[in-house]
């Protein structure tokens, strides 16, 4: 493959060590349209012929519909997919084939495919994320009234709504597409025509193929273009951020679904039994999410290391960069795609939940925060309550049902009217303000919400 | 501190397990900052009276003497920041002090307070960049026409100039300003109102202290807002890919100072010696920022890992980001000090370069392209050329000094110009084309990135 | 420091940035140690007299005792530990201390010194271990009969006792232990005697400084000996490992502590309370130890990459070992402290234990293997207690509570005596197998621990 | 598959997100051979018939033909390896196929096949690290004399031979042998019986499951057994640091192969080529070994997080764990295959090695020592030495060219034998200690390792 240089084949254990053909196969597609994109500016540069842009382009179609069929023949002694379609395309256009790799190397073109690759997979999570806050916004609009607990340190802390619930999911997902965004403008430049490393003597045009290819103009430096992996690194750091969202949600879910909890119910379509406990109706797929996290974090600190020390300008260790990058963009989307049925599907118990928000004291800082109207510092109010918890608990009662002469003993402040305060509704009502619980106030996060959904930038 | 709930005090052991005084003092500055204008607008609703709010002004301008004087008492028993000062202050306030906790806690008080001090690092970490990216433009104009070997594979590939290089690092840092831009952007909002995890009974203008405090907005919704630290991962992501350039970058500069390449000097004053062998220079900067580089990354994977398991809404397992966010900022913002200075005072050896270029027949592929503008196809002129290299590499002669014959030999299209193409003047002068290696290409290139250090956003 | 063949003084910002006292100091006394081996195998070898052996001894015997009393003064200037006692030592003991460094290097010498502290916090840790195992078999002794459910996927599996449950931690410890001495053992040798990376010219006797230290002997290869970092990345990812099962049992406490489990409580000592929440009392302590696993997971990812692409031997960029491994090896020691004093203090509830292993269907299993003992295959058993399970649901009951026709209705086979194995009782008992939770066997596992936990190798 | 319990199918997007057959297809012998040892062991205590055995076993074996001929159908509805099986057993062998499962679940099943599959594999990288071993001693037994430039800071720091730097490779290898023991020690044991979580009804012998599969016994706890994944991870870990190990060599191989250092050269069948430069000769081999490393890395921070946040028993987070495990097990047999072949392959160029050696001022560390021999304290020496080498850098001399007036010009105890120290050959033969460079050191490290080579424990 590499000509007259060489005295002696490669080793078969190498061959095999080297081949990145079982992978790379992948980027076919956006090989063959950088391939197509790269000629027709050869052409354009009286490089290429008319008559070989044809011979070329014909023979890339068919390799592509080869591909797209599962019939092309991958061969790993042409150690990529970037060698084996030229191989089969010079089999096929003849002289021509060999004129295609004019003004280019493989540096560039798999920095150009890998771009290509990443951008469409880019799109298709954008589309995910933003079909997983519609979902959001959508349950939680039905939730807005839906009384739950809300926790700090996993004990009951304040009321909130579900729905407000809901609100601060989509609050991570709508930062992730916004990360996701920014790094798809980073990555959109052509490092085509950036060559082996150097550029090249050829008159090539690489504002010409930039555009073609939907890239927003060409890379700035041809040693940076061939060895920068930022694009990737960075989309997998999104990915990793986006993916531990997910598992912090599915590990509310796991708890939810909890006999402990009770707070939601997954149909059955949703959950997978046991094959050997005949009870068991497991939250599976949330589980399988908080292991995927893990898998996309491990990548992310894998792609790092592998950059971390490598001198300019490509290495071979880069090879190792697209297995990583492929299960981390499929693993996404998988969980994305799982994520939002569940949310679509998923049935909170309301009663379940109200219950457990009647417990464990949640309106204590309401009746502090009316200690405090009535002029008594804060720091004093929070004592008298404390004390007040303790009353209660000795005796097993909530606050509500701590007699009016019990709190008088602790503060000649409180009046008929603290009653009111320690309700549910009356805690969440009252916290009616920009990114506060009340239903009003959710609900005007939802409106806004909705006009986010549909911004495309 | 907890007051009436709890019957007996904190075990000693458990109380110096949990108190984060000792690191979170630093956030002091942004505390007492978020603390006035909370009490601005506490003052503002009617809640604080004027009396009041001086009087917490006052008290609160005393203790930011203190702390920035050093003598301010912290006290492990009141466990972090926040209560050290609130403590401070009724101290020095009375009433006045014990009322500034209002419609607020901790958990978006310490939301605010990393905002604060990390928008305040980002900043002085953009200027450093840039900076940087001043240095590195200044030194690559220098050497335009300084030619060295381009490396692939750390084998010689095709010559380059030493500023092309330096532009490919100027390129990378680029990147990192503008991901760090990003990240600040995203972060550049207010928690302040969300108060524990559900916001507040009291008449709050969250647009109010948002403004007094420079963010851009309230955050959308509390549970979140409390919860969130994205921003940090995100600020801390940025930070690893900066430090994985840097560590590239010194990875060369090893291999440059090494005495085989030989390719630049550092003065004594950036060098350090050996306790045993007298005659070593060693290059102990950039080995240090390299090993830098796996610190930041290790604190990247720990805070991923660190959330990931958190259910809503705030977990004391949040107080671990506060370190790892540290280091990571003093480490980037020191490295990046340091690397600039290094930029500025290293001295390349351009003999050396010139005569590493000058082995390694770094022009075959100009002679392959002569070749193909000749007529014969790509493929055909690399098997010829490296023919023409096995045959100088057998007789131990560079390209240039192959006879005319032994080259007419492997292809009757080279005739005597071929000498021209294959001098390095030659072979870098006809990269003369967007991003490649041309003294006039990286001029221009040079050009244009004085634009980019200067703007703003 | 570095002498003549330096020709202008170390910058101040690199004389900053690499020096790492700061944070080696903490190697003082081992570096002592070290350094009266060293002498005394010199003087053993003739290359110092009895008189300068003497003077160096009293010497580092007064930098000992400043150290310990805290008021050595340590000079950035000196750039690290060694060079700082080094220097102190000259300026006591004269010529004498300036001969201390013949035929050895700061590179063997640090070496050394982190292995020497390494085995003592080892040593410190094993017995943080073994205590930690001991409070499990104590409070597992006094649980042998104290029903719980067992939980897979977070859903009720089967019925354990607290005792079974405890007993699986033991393990995780137990191997965690065995792991750490596998780890001692391989980090007990002397790289003393390597010097810079060579060996040396001098007539040294390494088994005599490799006795004199407790090490077992002195390691095989002196490039190797000074640039192996294997002994510490090892005892942190022993410690991450260690750090991982503490985590999980963190989790399994903030669960228990819910309102909604209520399995255990902690005395008030041992939580912390909400500066505007009067009513809480979190589990801070098992939060934190979560988060603080994140924070060990980190620093072995770093550590990894630090030494990833380091050619031998020794390299600068080791420096950045020491912060990581001693902050690994504190807060392995910290947390297992303060768990040890967890697992004493908790106070499980046995009655909600009970009642929550009462619901759930957690003898589903037991009524399948009623069905297999009279001859129906496991699988078909399986489908009938299915369908069991769901008729009990639709009705709101337990297994216990189905009538005995609807029993006969889903299999003949079932008789009066089934309502035997659908007690908790009769499911635990039944389990009665090494590793089995059945009281008997949870007892014999016990007595089978305590051998281990005295066990000393 | 779950029986009567579950009222409606599975949806197809979670069946395909949970099937994990398209990888655990990987365990099928594995659970074969334990699914054989249950069904002995289950007629052994008379739950089976001997002929019901019979009809299962004879059922797997025609499995197994079908799996090893890769005409088994795997279907994903059957979500895992072990339901796949099973339901084909049951079809081949009916109600006894049923009954198969009787006192087991598939949290014991998983758990014993990957210990199993490990065992196997673990035993593999035994041999291959034995090899390994092997090719470095050969190799470094033809080196003892061959002299080249030892480094430290990539600076020549003290001449050493070239067998003495293999056999640093040695130790590294056998350490990670050593680790590799003490895993598969610590996971030799058997956890079936353990059954879901708790243990089984059934008169189960779990010693004579344990003996039957090769293990040394079962393990100690049912609810440890079937959520313990440390073996894997300790198994990763083990590889991670055998990666990091291979990864320095790399490092270093690339070097020796640049055109810089020329220390090595690689046969062609070992090397690549470039697409575009026709003169490139690439160690690509190392450079992937070097990119693996990071892979592995990463899939131990992925496999650590994964497990951080479980609660006991069994989640379905933990599906994620075979993925990491089998590439990190092939990953590291690959690298460790491939690069004993380039030990044995690698043509080291002793005249280039020598050369290098001595320029650089190897031997300066000998010149202070000569002095410190005739009485000058070692510090002093070093700072006549350091001047000794400024005079010489100035002039462009090396030590050996100094004239005998400059160095008594320096210090007055250098006499005309300081030109033998100053030798390579002196130099290193002077070092002659355990651990040492010199050739007679190193020959006795060779046999001594030779006995360690060999060592089955």
């Amino acid at each position: 493959m590499w000509g007259g240089r060489f005295a002696e084949p490669t080793d078969a254990l190498v061959e095999r060590f080297t081949a990145s053909v079982d992978f790379d196969q992948r980027l076919a597609l956006y090989d063959i349209q950088g391939s197509i994109a790269h000629a027709e500016m050869l052409a354009a540069g009286g490089v290429l012929s008319g008559g070989e842009l044809r011979k070329i382009r014909s023979g890339l179609s068919r390799i592509q519909r080869d591909v797209e069929a599962g019939r092309f023949r991958w061969d790993p002694a042409l150690e990529d997919v970037h060698m084996n379609i030229e191989a089969r395309l010079t089999e096929i256009a003849g002289e021509a084939g060999k004129k295609l790799h004019t003004g280019r190397s493989r540096n560039d073109q798999v920095a150009t495919d890998v771009r290509l690759f990443l951008r469409e997979r880019i799109d298709g999570i954008d589309a995910l994320l933003t079909d997983l806050m519609a979902a959001l916004a959508d349950r939680a609009e039905q939730h807005t009234e839906t009384v739950m607990p809300g926790f700090t340190h996993l004990q009951p802390a304040q009321p909130v709504t579900f729905g407000h619930h809901l609100m601060a999911w989509f609050e991570m997902a709508s930062r992730d597409r916004d990360r996701l965004r920014d790094c798809r403008r980073r990555l959109n430049l052509s490092p085509l025509g950036s060559a082996a490393l150097a550029g090249t003597t050829f008159p090539i045009d690489r504002a010409m193929t930039a555009t073609s290819l939907g890239f927003d103009g060409p890379t700035n430096n041809s040693l940076d273009a061939v060895s920068d992996r930022d694009f990737l690194i960075e989309f997998v750091s999104v990915a990793s951020m986006a993916m531990m969202h997910l598992s912090r949600w599915c590990e509310e879910m796991v708890l939810w679904m909890s006999q402990q909890f009770g707070f939601i119910h997954l149909p059955d379509a949703y959950c997978t039994g046991s094959s050997i406990m005949p009870q068991k109706k497991n939250p599976d797929v949330p589980e399988i999410v908080r292991g995927k996290a893990a898998r996309v974090m491990g990548h992310l600190s894998g792609l790092l290391v592998l950059m971390k020390g490598q001198p300019l300008a490509y290495n071979r260790d880069n090879q190792e960069d697209k297995e990583a990058l492929f299960d981390s963009a499929d693993t996404l989307a998988d969980c994305l795609a799982v994520i939002t049925e569940i949310v679509r599907a998923m049935e909170p118990d309301a009663e379940a939940m109200r219950g457990a928000a009647e417990e464990g004291f949640g309106t204590a800082t309401d009746l502090a925060d009316y200690l405090v109207v009535r002029g008594v510092p804060f720091r004093d109010a929070h004592e008298i309550v404390g004390q007040a918890v303790a009353h209660a608990i000795e005796r097993g009662l909530t606050l509500s049902q701590l007699a009016l002469d019990t709190y008088r003993g602790l503060s000649p402040q409180i009046d008929e009217d603290v009653y009111e305060v320690l309700t549910l509704e009356g805690s969440i009502s009252a916290r009616d303000h920009v990114g506060g619980t009340a239903p009003s106030a959710v609900r005007a996060a939802i409106r806004a919400a909705r006009e986010r959904i549909d911004a495309t930038e």
